[in-house]
């Protein structure tokens, strides 16, 4: 009972880091078709979306098993409670990339946008793509240094993103109206991934440490 | 021991009661402040959002005490793990909400958007509290008719939401450039409020009737 147990648990901490480093796959794809206007590998991360939704649903009923079943306490229960809320954060971040690609495929063969603008999402779609790979790397180690990176690269994503406004907002440039729609949509699914990085970096904190986040950082999370 | 049992639960659903008529609140108020161009109204609504994220730390605190000192099976189970799912979807819909209000304070005196658009997004907001409302009454009443009718309103916001496009990209339409960011920002987040309303929808039936979602219908909740 107990081997089975421990057995279970390990499963259920597998599943979870499949399902990061599923959407981080998918917010390095779906950056990379932004970039370089890649529509074979648009479609690929859209194609995939569906098995990091399938990973979510395979946590959520692991882990409503395990409590129903095992009961677990202390640590345990903690790795239970945050796999079912990182479980549907991971899978939010996965559907964010393929809103990136659909963007990507919608303008093929064009680049999605041109010049300055295009340099900027190059440099945001890069850094929501390091954020994934970051997140990856924390559920599988559980170290909590990278949850300090993870916090800084989205300041800088919020930077890109208000600097998304100050292209659109400025009437000498010269937009379509699709253009437009593209940055501000862009810049928004981009910031929101980060957002949901920063989530998932407090969340392994409550996970390791099992102290419950400080008013400051709860306002971090829910100033979404 | 039991009967403080009894008591713990009645107060999670209380609780979670009690957030989702705070999210109501909020778009009902966030939905006036746009179509009444009321600073008042939208400051409220900003200022309210603090204590939705509130209820959602005492939710989440009582469901994982209860999860550690009741280890509750069956239906009680299913009633904690759904408040703690529901609590975070609820803290979202809030922020939404005060994204809109910060929207229409920020264009204050003006209305946000002028003519054919403004009777667009009155409709869309006022669809948005009703889809609020009905959330509201779902968690309280734990009626699944009522499931039926948020799914539908999200519908009604989902062709809305496509309607926006229609007038952005519509070069005929003579917008600004503030004005054209303001009609995509706001059309996505009332659209994703109605998509959060159906994912309680979904997390409602889960709790009263135990069953798990089909496919087509974790579809709808992940087609965000």
């Amino acid at each position: 009972m107990r081997e089975q147990f421990r057995q279970q648990m390990q499963e259920l901490s597998d599943t979870l880091v499949l399902q990061a480093k599923a959407a981080a796959k998918a917010m390095n794809g779906a950056a990379a078709s932004l970039t370089d206007a890649n529509l074979a590998l648009a479609e690929r991360v859209i194609d995939a979306d569906h098995s990091i939704d399938m990973l979510e649903r395979n946590i959520d009923d692991m882990g409503i098993s395990l409590l129903a079943r095992q009961a677990p306490v202390a640590g345990d229960l903690r790795t239970v409670v945050s796999a079912l809320r990182l479980s549907a954060t991971l899978e939010r971040m996965g559907d964010l990339a393929r809103h990136v690609a659909y963007v990507a495929r919608g303008r093929f063969p064009q680049a999605v946008v041109k010049g300055e603008v295009q340099q900027l999402f190059e440099k945001m779609a890069t850094k929501a793509a390091e954020v994934g790979n970051l997140v990856a790397k924390l559920v599988e180690t559980q170290d909590l240094s990278i949850a300090a990176q993870i916090i800084a690269d989205d300041d800088v994503l919020d930077d890109f993103h208000s600097r998304t406004f100050d292209y659109v907002l400025d009437d000498s440039l010269d937009l379509t109206r699709q253009e437009i729609v593209d940055i501000i949509l862009l810049g928004r699914y981009l910031e929101r991934f980060g957002d949901h990085g920063v989530s998932v970096a407090h969340r392994m904190r409550f996970l390791v440490t099992g102290m419950a986040l400080d008013d400051e950082e709860m306002a971090q999370i829910e100033e979404f």
